[in-house]
């Protein structure tokens, strides 16, 4: 067992400070310095009640002016922008979902995509009621793959995988109108509602922002998921490495950026190949690191165990460090920044959906037909720009962690099983989980998401929350930008035992799993509510009886929202760090602070100052609360 | 032939000023005061330079902040705020048509939803290979509707409608990436492509905008008015008259307004019952005047002849009559600010649909289930409250001028018919009418669509446009609220050929219309182009080589934006009087107003002053360019 040696906060900073001497250097421009050039930001806008939906505006709610041209209030003002923020999300998350269908329609056993975990494709199907019997696993993967692409499409009923959750939280979604139709017919409703002359009852526009989120989290989300555990294999515990200093100033480093799992799988793959590896060598590297930012990087820290280099507002010190040779974008949170700021250094930018088109980036559009070529080109051409770097400017800060990730919902019961008396207990269940929480040695589980913000002190929230609820004995599952602020933390090593409460301590060891499990992507964040279905039904609660809450401390993204919304309406307590701009609206405020509780039973508690003390106590509170009502 | 009485700008301003008297003294809150409370604008916001789409911001571009926090600059955040402002746009108009398939999926014989037009139903399945062969007409119908409801979230294809344009135009939108895909699929991808961290290209932005506005006219908006007139019939030549003395002050006045024409083709019905007339008598009223504002003010008015007592800014209006009984809205463009006003007066105000739920209104839920339980219980209530008029506020501005109306494609393809001569020509063709414009007796024609809006002086761009237009012999088509300006002028009035110019006038005379014809609402729109199309293909010639033009003046909403789009991704030169706040970014209005001709065979023309005479000119000049261009 190795010594606990976590990395702080602090130690990334300086770190962070030593790559911003390096931009001022070459005179590039950096998110610090925007930020600055950025504040204050505008009142009406963090407020939420600006509004832009027609060309009569732009509108502006003061004391003197409450009403818009229209006259639409606050109330309505702050709760359309709140249904398209949220659709901004949701339709973001499910169209990778439904990237990842066309994928599997694609896929054939000499690949390049196939069918890596055949069981998942079988379970799915039975649960779909699809006949399997005799059928070739590819036929069933590609009858699966386009009845889940009709899931964005169909013209009635609900989405198939509502059916997962425990009855009580289903009935609740019907009889509520938040149960998901298809999904983008939910993202054509969020806009259509919101144009000018329809909604403007809050009540009526928080409803459908719940019903947005749950399109996302139990309709495109979970496919996405779902589907590429089929592709590429469900995860399973392995170790890795985060932080910058998983990037090796005598490696060809290619960082995976963005949020689609395919690209990256190719170039993992291709990377550890004896031709590439011949081809670095020959410029006069010693190997090629590929290494993950944001989901991309989670996708492959979860299957392949790939190091995670950052998280979102690190992607532009990974160029900072000259020493990356290309970084790799898909789709979602690549900076725009990356365009420019690439070409102060000899870094190629890659750009390759059509989804995400930036300038100043090479575009080259990777497809099921042509996704190897890419794979190889993109490659080839990072190793040859090896010889490129400007000595002088190549800084890579040595920090590291170790971790431990890859807790999809299967391998944390299959991680369970190993701790029942295979003689006297059911296994494949939550059941040991339930055990240690009823008797009082894990008080509960937080679920920490959600990407890092300037408006917050990057990744202090994250990690420091972490720390303290690790210490009072609850148990962090993660996924996102949260996850990898926990990995460069160390507090994904299973040495991190070594700070938690006795209680937790005890179930680390004995479970053998660090204190915060990594739950994969922001998509994952499926998995999340997955497993917390699986606790209700193992327990015989409701889901909103569990002593589980969620977080997104630091959250700047869309998905966060419509993720939000989804974990709410799943029945679980959400902490929010950053306003989503209602605080205009004091009627959008209480619906989903307090309001929303009638329909879904749990609600939103936001932390405008994000402040952690505020922020530890309230979730423990919650914890606690939970535990004494169901008398544990 | 009656003597030609038109109706002034300034009479109707006079009557307006009236009305704002009424509303002083019971201390309404009108749109003309929350105009001068909300100016002036936020620069930002007009420009279309203000980013609230991720967290982190509000980010607004100044010369000293040059890009956002993610470095996203003005071309991007322009092009982004565009693109969603598109999809604002084509959703809600495609939603609206979504309701109408659901709608013919419950129709049948006896009612209350029919099939009115069965041979446009047979047509239409012949075109997408539907086998119609010996099926009962109501299982047509029902299969149809299914497809059309598919045509929303199909897998795979472009929208069935584009089969319609001429095969240059269909090849020039597939080689380009602008055929439309399934319709709630490009809202999902235009909310994808604009999230934080994907397109920042001013290119890639704007081609998706017009992919988008392609999924409104030719697929969800060409749904809603081709099912539409099966159900109800395709409008044919009918009179009728508008503007606000076609209330009467001894009859129950119902106004519908709104854009769905289901709900107010039950009230019509209804109101001219011998049961409700006699309730009507019974309260003191000499009978039930039932009119229209806005889309579905032009729906019942293009089929029943129900007149137009106004459009857009005319809604409050209504109201201050002091004699309107009932307000009866479903969707879109509806003024939050009815709740209040109509407490001020008698008015009951029924919203009725989920998409279109506003504080300080009586909601009934209006379904197929229970159409006309709903419209009965509606003209009850509104006879009821005729007791209840506060006398003392009633005046009904007495303007008011005739309008024949109704003229489909199919319409007017048959007034056309009546022109040739049988025995020699092919009737059933727009063949006279490009006989007239080659011949130079008629120069072009203009379609002027769109909303008014406060920075316009409302309805003088529309009205005098279309003056100016046909004295220069340029035949005007027209809907939405344009539509409702000329008619409320009188200039859809057949003798309003005495203000054209000679050729159009005789052109009026023989063919016996009025030189503005309207078309329809704004869905209807999808007619204008299916016209386009019908002239290139019986002329042989590109749309875009058509000495044709749209016209959107004075527009405030998303889906004039959507139309504008697919009316240029037609190959129709299109003007605006109002900025759709991209003037903040060079590239995307060169883009824009120049950039996609390449693709497209047109572009925008953008008159940000929306000067009267700049914008006549402009057009004269397209149009004259079109003509010589092809030697006529």
């Amino acid at each position: 067992m190795s010594e606990f040696k976590q990395v702080t906060i602090e130690e990334m900073e300086a770190a962070t400070e030593r790559l911003l001497e390096t931009a001022a250097r070459v005179g590039a421009d950096t998110y610090q310095v925007r930020v600055k050039n950025q504040s204050p930001h505008c009142k009406f806008g963090e407020q939420g009640v600006c509004c832009r939906i027609c060309t009569m505006g732009p509108c502006r709610i003061t004391p003197k002016a409450p009403r818009g041209i229209c006259g639409c209030d606050a109330h309505g003002i702050v709760g359309r922008n709140f249904v398209r923020f949220t659709a901004g999300g949701g339709a973001t998350h499910s169209d990778h979902g439904r990237e990842i269908c066309f994928e599997l329609m694609a896929a054939k056993p000499e690949g390049p995509f196939k069918v890596s975990d055949p069981e998942k494709l079988l379970r799915i199907a039975k649960e779909w009621d699809v006949e399997t019997e005799g059928k070739d696993i590819y036929d069933l993967a590609h009858e699966m793959a386009e009845l889940a692409a009709m899931e964005y499409g169909k013209v009635r009923g609900f989405q198939n995988w509502i059916k997962r959750a425990p009855e009580h939280t289903q009935k609740l979604w019907i009889d509520n109108e938040v149960a998901p139709r298809a999904v983008d017919r939910e993202v054509s409703t969020c806009m259509h509602m919101t144009h000018m002359g329809n909604s403007s009852k809050a009540e009526a526009l928080v409803r459908q922002s719940l019903r947005m989120g749950m399109a996302d989290g139990w309709g495109g989300s979970m496919t996405g998921t779902e589907f590429s555990d089929i592709m590429f294999g469900t995860p399973m515990p392995v170790d890795t490495e985060a932080n910058l200093g998983v990037m090796k100033e005598d490696c060809v480093n290619i960082v995976m950026h963005g949020h689609d799992p395919s690209l990256s799988e190719f170039i993992v793959n291709l990377s550890d190949s004896p031709e590439m590896l011949a081809r670095a060598k020959a410029v006069g590297a010693k190997g090629i690191v590929v290494s993950g930012i944001c989901c991309t990087g989670n996708e492959i820290t979860m299957r392949r165990g790939i190091p995670m280099v950052g998280n979102f507002l690190a992607q532009e010190n990974v160029i900072l460090t000259g020493a990356c040779e290309a970084i790799v974008v898909d789709v979602q949170c690549i900076f725009p920044a990356l365009g420019p700021l690439t070409k102060c250094f000899h870094t190629k930018f890659y750009t390759t959906s059509k989804i995400c088109q930036q300038p100043m980036s090479e575009f080259i559009h990777f497809t099921t037909d042509n996704a190897m070529d890419v794979a190889t080109q993109i490659v080839e051409e990072a190793i040859d720009n090896f010889k490129n770097r400007k000595k002088d400017l190549v800084h890579i800060p040595q920090l590291k962690a170790k971790a431990t990730v890859g807790y999809s919902v299967e391998a944390i019961v299959k991680q369970l099983d190993t701790v029942t008396n295979s003689q006297v207990d059911k296994t494949g269940t939550t059941l040991p989980l339930i055990e240690c929480i009823t008797s009082g040695v894990i008080r509960g589980a937080v679920a920490m998401v959600g990407c890092n913000n300037p408006k917050v002190r990057p990744d202090y929230l994250h990690i420091e929350l972490m720390k303290k609820l690790i210490a009072n004995d609850i148990v962090i599952i993660a996924s996102g930008c949260s996850a990898q602020a926990a990995a460069r933390a160390g507090l994904m090593d299973k040495a991190a035992k070594e700070i938690c409460g006795a209680g937790l301590k005890r179930v680390c060891e004995l479970a053998d799993i660090p204190p915060v499990l990594h739950m994969g992507s922001c998509v994952d964040i499926s998995r999340m509510v997955v497993l917390a279905s699986e606790l209700a039904k193992d327990s015989g609660l409701n889901i909103s009886q569990l002593p589980v809450v969620g977080c997104a401390p630091e959250y700047m993204s869309e998905k966060a929202i419509s993720i939000g919304n989804y974990v709410v309406a799943t029945g679980i307590e959400t902490f929010l760090g950053v306003d989503p701009y209602v605080s205009g609206s004091s009627e959008v405020t209480e619906w989903l602070t307090s309001g929303i509780r009638d329909w879904v039973e749990a609600a939103y508690h936001i932390y405008e100052d994000h402040d952690l003390d505020r922020m530890t106590q309230g979730m423990i509170d919650c914890i606690e609360e939970k535990r004494a009502a169901i008398g544990i």
